[in-house]
């Protein structure tokens, strides 16, 4: 499938061979740079920055710019023109009729999806609140495989905010697909959220092993791995003898250790207050002596702070200059490719199929119960209805298709149950045994018991403990 | 005349024919957007905005980019950077110093024209304050004649923020030009301001009838009709039988509803507090369902709040998105004709003459009572001199070239009532009938009897009740 | 040397030669507008504008898009987006992977040879904080040069604020160089730093002296002459007979008189207060009618407050608006010959050698004493060290690298007195003749008894008073 016209809103969006595709061409591009200019003569990029971002605008500016396109800009888009109060489909609505090509930044989850369904055009997700920020995965794998040519059986080390870094939530995705093991080394309280593991485990596969307390402290002199997720081709002995097989890991070395700074702008109130203290050791020189670290990658997305020391930055180890620059050539490809003026060869590799998970049909549908959603903004709700996929029933799971967040009803009910017998309504504790054999098409779903009753449902005798 | 080298402040400033032969161009432009690239190489538009909008600021740039011209953009201009407290004019010279044409937005009414008179540039007004906003016109006149081929004799109902709504003024002045007859529904309070009533009456011709009380509660169902201008070519039955014309009127069906959302952002405190609610009818496919909206264009000059629905965006009736697309073309056109690099052909069309009214000449000079008005900003004042324009002797009228706003004033006098003979300088009230007959070149008007006695008049016997 | 690949922080990087080819260029330019267009096809040039300056991005913008090229933007780099704490040399090496040329305006003060020293592409300062302003020199140069040919033997008064502003700043130092004489005529309180001063009688010869009182009264309604600087080869009558030759000064007449505004967003808190009243001769007409202003050009940075009335405007005199337009192809030419793609021809005329001073090398390294210095920031503190160049002896005085502030330490010692041993290690008062005596590559400074005494040194009989 061409990638002309089509958008990148997560990472799941691009095949394995699609991006390595999207990487030859920047290999093409950084080969011959001044060439390139004219490759989108004549083309507009609407350039939608909603949250302040200097680092990731500029570089897809850059990269339009290096291919002679053209630029409109967007970066002031903060409260104060928001004030009129404009929804996101109308604004892509309006941006699809004056560019050929729209990038967007969001402090909504979703957002980029929204802007991607409405405008028209090609759409670019540069980071959707805490979602995804699938460019700064292209070029981080992009910088990988220029590095150790291939990702498959790497073991990449995620260090510090796993929490709320979107970045590396896009990555962990896509290593795992590429077939990488992943040692998680989280700042306390900032570890992956529950529903990027669920999604590694039941989408790619594969393991996610928390290490032993006990391991954990014999190694805190290395370094903290909070947990590894081993690949289905992996071998897998982590269950089993979580001391050594620690050890073993990292005994081979790890090949890279990707940084990321505590993003304290997303931190709640409490965890801003006395929650979380970032007292994690610094990737340092020093600290990049352990035999572990011999060749490791040193990567970080940028902007850094306390957590990356400035004597790194000479070594050859360190790649996080070369990550950013090489932003612009792999955004070169990617604007390129989905403008359709620079054809892409997919080669022929093993891409993991995603599963496709059933949709979620019926009255009511529940809100997203993530605060940060772009379906329940009330600019956003006049036109926009929340939507599901099914993607666990034990215990039954609805995915937002906007945020991607993972969310359990508490009370289910059958379409099948009571067709054509209106009376006999009732409705069932998701927990209970009969909620599991629901089929996806004839599921409903409350929030609360009053809800069900609400919509004219009665409890059943499985509809919780206290009937 | 050649549009080269002019400036857009307002829409008098362009002819019917002008405005029909920028929209040749513009369909030559749609027709072959690739093939404009290069018609404005080397030129550069500067981008002055001074309020946000991301909309109109991103259009007018897609239109110089389609161009192939080049851009250089101020629209962080807010209340910080003019700190430094640098006058329009100051700003204008620059500009015009370092690009080919200008395009300003500015809270200012009038400071667009302050912009096109010192910049020695091409300068296209995008909106000054509530005053004019002439290339939203231009866009909206552009999608009428693509809908409806002619504008004559179209039945066009305003609906909304008439008061504050800047699109709305111009586009009252094009529609009465160009032949429509327009309704007028305002949300409560929210009319049309009398000063451009006055103007389009006594500029335009035709009539305003307001429609009577117990008409307009007849109609509510329908739709609040509060006023109905009818061109000079138009049958004229309102004054007499304002029942059954309403009624007529609406028989034919409107051609176009124009809804406009409130202007909450201009609101004075006692507006946005306890006055004005906008609890107005929202167009929803609902109440399109009237007769009289079977082939009506549902227009909106963006962005909308509560007052448009979703469910009309499917509708084939609805051109809010076609008029924001449209607005490339039009601005490519407007752009490449005021720089002189297309030119226009100017068809042969009436274009009724505008009355060309004296200029006041003498001190005192009055200072416009407009408190958004340009001339009397502080920054503004040490080098503009307000000028007004006798529009009319009953009631005698003033109107400011900047804002254009009317004002009457209380005291006059005559030069030729006391040439040579200082001590014979009397006042009048400006509503006695001496007042009528004074000739405009010798017209001295003063805003109170202290300022008539400290320039060294003295009451005449008509100069007040209290005389 | 070629202009290709350097940077100008300071006016000090461009020799006079440099400097006049430069303008050669800027004529060629200005002469063919037009022809310029592709001169820069494909090169980006990224504008960094931490500070807000509509005024200088435009001109640079608009000169790179006059030269074909293209501009990445980030003007709106405020506190906000520094939330995220970024360093500037981070900053300067991940655009130097954007972009073939980078602008920056930045408030702290050295801000820009930081850039300069880690982005790895040229960079141009277009103003840090009080320190320099280098390219509105050039424009100021190129404006004197224009109308009078040469600055050799002209006499420029600088007026105004002539404590902050930084464009008067780089002026001084390269009027000096170009053989100007300089009458300072300082707002109260708003005189020339000591610092410059300085280094104009140290590095380029010449005498500053001070106009006696009586004089000035006498002058008063002339002009508030405060100070002249006559350039090395002028006769120098001043220090004996001051009142005459304040009048002979003037007789001849001004050639340029350079007024600039008070910079009040720089003022501190105490002068903003009751401090400093900008209570001064506002140049208007009047003032202008003198006789030694009768062929003098009228200067001015822009933007202008009150100092300078806009009945000048229109007087042949005034260049302020031309100083501006000539902004443009002086911005050209420098971008043009940094980027490489336009050789420059450097004439063979004198340009006076700068001293060469050694550095300071031992420890400890004291903290710059300017608050505004880039060397103090916490941001900046990690990565880079203060350094200083030893510019005096008597007083022994440090200049920083970065903002050039000079700064006496109280305390020094010298290597080779304790060499071998270290029980030896005193230290002196930096006024005590032994302190004169040390050899640069030998000093060590100290801030305090304190600070001394706890890197083991013990108080000499030259310490200080109270030893």
């Amino acid at each position: 499938m061409t990638l002309a016209n089509r958008s990148l809103v997560t990472i799941d969006d691009l095949s394995n061979g699609e991006i390595l595709s999207l990487f030859s061409l920047a290999d093409e591009m950084s080969s011959d740079m001044a060439g390139q200019y004219g490759v989108c003569r004549g083309k507009i990029m609407a350039s939608l920055f909603f949250e302040p971002s200097t680092r990731t605008r500029l570089s897809f500016e850059a990269a339009m710019h290096r291919l002679g396109g053209n630029v409109i800009t967007a970066s002031d888009v903060g409260a104060s023109s928001l004030a009129k109060g404009e929804s996101i489909a109308d604004t892509a609505k309006i941006i699809g009729g004056y560019a050929d090509i729209a990038v967007i930044r969001h402090p909504w989850e979703g957002a980029a999806k929204v802007v991607a369904d409405y405008a028209g055009i090609p759409v670019i997700n540069a980071g959707d609140g805490g979602h995804q920020h699938p460019t700064q995965t292209l070029l981080d794998l992009y910088t990988i495989i220029k590095e150790r040519q291939s990702i498959k059986g790497l073991k990449i080390a995620l260090w510090g905010d796993l929490k709320y870094g979107r970045t590396t939530h896009s990555l962990i995705f896509a290593l795992a697909r590429f077939g990488a093991d992943i040692l998680f080394c989280p700042s306390p309280g900032l570890g992956v959220p529950q529903h990027i593991i669920d999604k590694l485990v039941t989408e790619y596969g594969g393991e996610v092993e928390s290490v032993d307390d006990s391991v954990k402290k014999r190694n805190e002199n290395l370094f903290p791995v909070d947990a590894i997720y081993t690949t289905p081709n992996s071998p897998h002995q982590l269950a089993m003898m979580p001391d050594i097989s620690v050890q073993v890991e990292l005994k081979g070395g790890v090949d890279a250790l990707y940084v990321t700074r505590p993003q304290k702008e997303r931190f709640t109130d409490k965890e801003q207050g006395d929650g979380i203290k970032y007292q994690y050791p610094v990737v340092n020189k020093k600290f990049l002596e352990a035999k572990a670290f011999r060749k490791t990658m040193v990567m970080h997305p940028l902007p850094r702070v306390d957590e990356l020391a400035y004597d790194v930055d000479a070594d050859e180890r360190s790649m996080y200059f070369k990550q950013a620059a090489r932003g612009v050539p792999v955004r070169m490809a990617l604007l390129a490719a989905l403008l359709g003026v620079k054809k892409t060869v997919v080669p022929l590799v093993e891409s993991p199929a995603l599963p496709r998970y059933p949709s979620y049909r019926h009255e009511p549908v529940p809100a997203c119960p993530n605060p940060k959603c772009v379906s329940i903004q009330p600019t956003e709700t006049k036109y926009l209805k929340p939507e599901y996929r099914i993607v666990k029933t034990n215990p039954l799971t609805l995915r937002c298709v906007y945020c991607e967040h993972g969310f359990e009803p508490k009370y289910v009910a059958s379409i099948d149950w009571h067709e054509h017998r209106p009376d006999m309504k009732k409705y069932h504790s998701a927990g209970s045994h009969w909620a599991k054999d629901i089929r996806p098409e004839n599921l409903i779903v409350f929030n609360s018991e009053e809800q069900a009753q609400a919509y004219g449902y009665k409890p059943s005798h499985f509809a919780g403990g206290h009937h």
